[in-house]
């Protein structure tokens, strides 16, 4: 037995050192990949976060719980230093479950699935009636103007555009009007606001997301409403503009809190001084468990130093893993990691973020210089087995947007296919089952993959 | 309002005249591709087909059912021509739900989810039982031989391998012991034989599938089992050879049943002798309800007259939708598809085929000469916006393979994203909750564009 032992160890050995010598980088591409769709451990990592933590909303004690998990996970993964950098956060609490109901010109009322925006103020304890005028756009707003909009609410019904491809952009056109719309509403006297859910989904779930108040407006309640929702309340207005609509909710700005943003390294053997930061953030909202926003992206960042260190690889620069905490309403831990590392003076050469969802990749984003974009799409032909062929989406990522607004760091971004992260976007769908194990874990060989040729080539 | 309506009318021909003389490609398939994430029918369809019939296995009457549908759905959508073609199609049965269940050295007996494969024989009435040998290849087999496999059920787990990152290639190397493991069983004697289930997925649903048996050897009952099944089973032998399995299957070969391929025809203005095929198979597995196989190849199909009806284009050249039946355990459709196109020396000029599920398309496969490839590469670009890039793989399709064997005809084979079929694929969990509308739609989209482009061109 200790003689077999010994053969194995011997052929073990020999391996990882072969593989050293191995100056070819597709050979490499195709370790990682194998390595990650052999053995990886994303999807186990993702089921345990998203179904013993689950939703992770800044402030709450399963983020806190979520800090103390991704440290356990990166030492566990072979980080070779840990550690916790404080943040500030806000805390914003949702309170009950929110009431929603359509109340027709008989008097006829129907409930309908609604969620309080994220950062909004209650409604009022009983909850707040009033006409309801519905809205496809702003331009429609400033038209009805104070004298229609005064002391009702105001109904943004602005659907996805099904005709792009890349949903984010039918994202970035309605979204709007969950940011904005609530002070929008308010400059014209509105005394409550809703927003038509961001998905392309016809269902029954309500979608949350962050909301802005000016500063000079009053803060009026606002919610979202789920797109069934959203289509029933319309048919009603159009049969009678004399339509009101009841919500109550209870949810509450509270004290920011103090969390942290979850730091792992494996220090380069060549040039440690050189910085590479891969992550996605911790927090998420409270309505599902934030499985692919952004469980994904963690799981898959912690899973770059689990697979270097599997291989046995050591890398020449520095890899560093950030879970960033806050990103989805205040992207505190973001700015909180760019403001150190821009007074700490460190070289950062390039920041990778994971945030579209746990779905098959297809492409880098790149956030760069054009010189430094030819450089990543020289490796273009090594990704291209691995069904990674787009190189020209621009975005980096949320989190990582601020290191390079304090550092010029240039960033990329994960591109994955976007059909279905609407579906379950900032929802209760967001659940573990809705992950593909395999889909999750081609995302983790891409990041790592990436993360390699940084750590051996530079940028 | 009668005014209104001429206008209206006015601004529709003009925006008709206009898009008719537009000769730039690009905005062809833009108008294609809008047109169906807007207004496609796919996804209702495909609910309706799956839920409403559901598993239509070849002579079964829901077979019959959704041969009728397709007839109608094809004149819905505004084909000129819609016929039958009559094939002999062969009619497995799979009787009484199956029953298997481990048997451990100690007596102790443990259910485990089977199912008999396509074309099996029956199990003796009252089930079979025998010891059961497990092995992972047919080089295991051979040396077991057959002293070792004689009365005995040999058990083939070979697991897909997941480094691939196309899982047809997974299929392609594991499927053999489903196709060919009953018969090699047989020639040492195996009076049974078990699959491990053609998936990556670790779950209770046992995948069914065709299988052969060689002329000259003994028929021996066949069934898949899942795969959490095998892998205890394989735990159970390791820890004690003595293991036996029984099983019980009453399905049965009875006579071949007259069926019909669908064919519906949109008739070319200019060169309408020059045929283009574009289809899927309308036959499915009797486990699931068949919607990503191939329910999903053949709404998209229709959806392709649909879309040029609606878009009020006339295509130069003949487009001819086929719903192949059978491709599932023989393929008579494609045979008699093929051999009737023969005969009448028609000219085809393209086959298409959809047979790799509802999701999201990234390619299509070119099964042709170099020069022809040449031709269809030519239109890379126009695909790219729609994240169509893969022109590289040589897939056409099973149906439409023998229209290439009888004629020469150039195939073409929608690529799609193949992380997700091996879960659904000829198993239960192929029902229409596993669809998502705009991957569906998206191949739909893709389907119609390349058709469209060999209607104006030709090849």
């Amino acid at each position: 037995m200790r003689k077999a032992l010994s053969i194995v160890l011997f052929y073990c050995s020999f391996a990882v050192t072969a593989v050293f010598a191995q100056t070819d980088d597709s050979i490499a591409l195709r370790s990682i990949y194998s390595e990650i769709l052999s053995n990886g451990k994303s999807y186990s990592w993702l089921e345990d976060l998203s179904n013993n933590i689950g939703g992770r909303l800044s402030g709450s004690p399963e983020a806190a719980m979520a800090v103390e998990w991704t440290r356990k996970k990166l030492l566990e993964a072979g980080a070779d230093t840990v550690y916790l950098q404080e943040v500030w956060v806000p805390h914003w609490v949702r309170g009950e479950k929110e009431k929603g109901k359509i109340i027709d010109a008989q008097g006829f009322e129907q409930v309908v699935p609604i969620c309080a925006l994220g950062g909004s103020v209650a409604t009022p304890k009983q909850g707040m009636t009033a006409q309801v005028i519905e809205v496809n756009d702003f331009k429609q707003l400033e038209q009805l103007g104070e004298a229609q909009v005064r002391g009702k609410i105001v109904f943004f019904n602005h659907p996805f555009d099904p005709k792009y491809v890349n949903t984010f952009n039918a994202y970035g056109e309605a979204g709007t009007y969950r940011w904005r719309g609530p002070s929008m509403a308010a400059k014209y006297g509105a005394i409550g606001s809703i927003v038509r859910s961001m998905t392309l989904s016809q269902d029954d779930y309500p979608h949350t997301g962050s909301m802005h108040y000016a500063d000079t407006l009053p803060k009026i309640p606002c919610c979202a409403i789920s797109t069934n929702g959203a289509d029933l309340l319309s048919n009603i207005i159009r049969a009678n503009k004399d339509t009101r609509f009841f919500f109550q909710m209870n949810c509450q700005n509270l004290d920011s809190v103090l969390s942290h943003n979850v730091i792992g390294e494996l220090r380069g053997s060549e040039k440690p001084q050189e910085i590479i930061v891969a992550g996605g953030h911790l927090d998420s909202w409270d309505t599902g468990d934030g499985a692919h926003d952004d469980g994904a992206g963690i799981v898959q960042s912690i899973e770059i130093i689990r697979t270097l260190k599997a291989l046995g690889w050591k890398p020449k620069r520095t890899i560093r893993i950030v879970a960033f905490m806050n990103e989805e309403n205040g992207t505190k831990g973001g700015r909180k990691y760019a403001e150190v590392a821009a007074a700490s003076q460190e070289k950062h050469i390039a920041a990778i973020e994971s945030d579209a969802g746990g779905f098959v990749p297809f492409g880098l984003g790149l956030q760069m210089p054009e010189e430094k974009k030819k450089i990543v799409r020289q490796w273009e032909p090594l990704f291209r087995p691995y069904n990674i062929w787009n190189f020209d989406e621009e975005h980096g990522g949320a989190d990582i947007g601020h290191l390079q607004n304090a550092t010029g760091t240039p960033l990329i971004g994960l591109v994955v296919e976007s059909q279905r992260y609407f579906d379950v976007h900032h929802a209760a769908t967001d659940t573990f089952d809705r992950i593909n194990k395999r889909e999750l874990l081609l995302g983790a060989g891409t990041m790592t993959s990436i993360v390699y040729l940084l750590s051996q080539y530079g940028l």
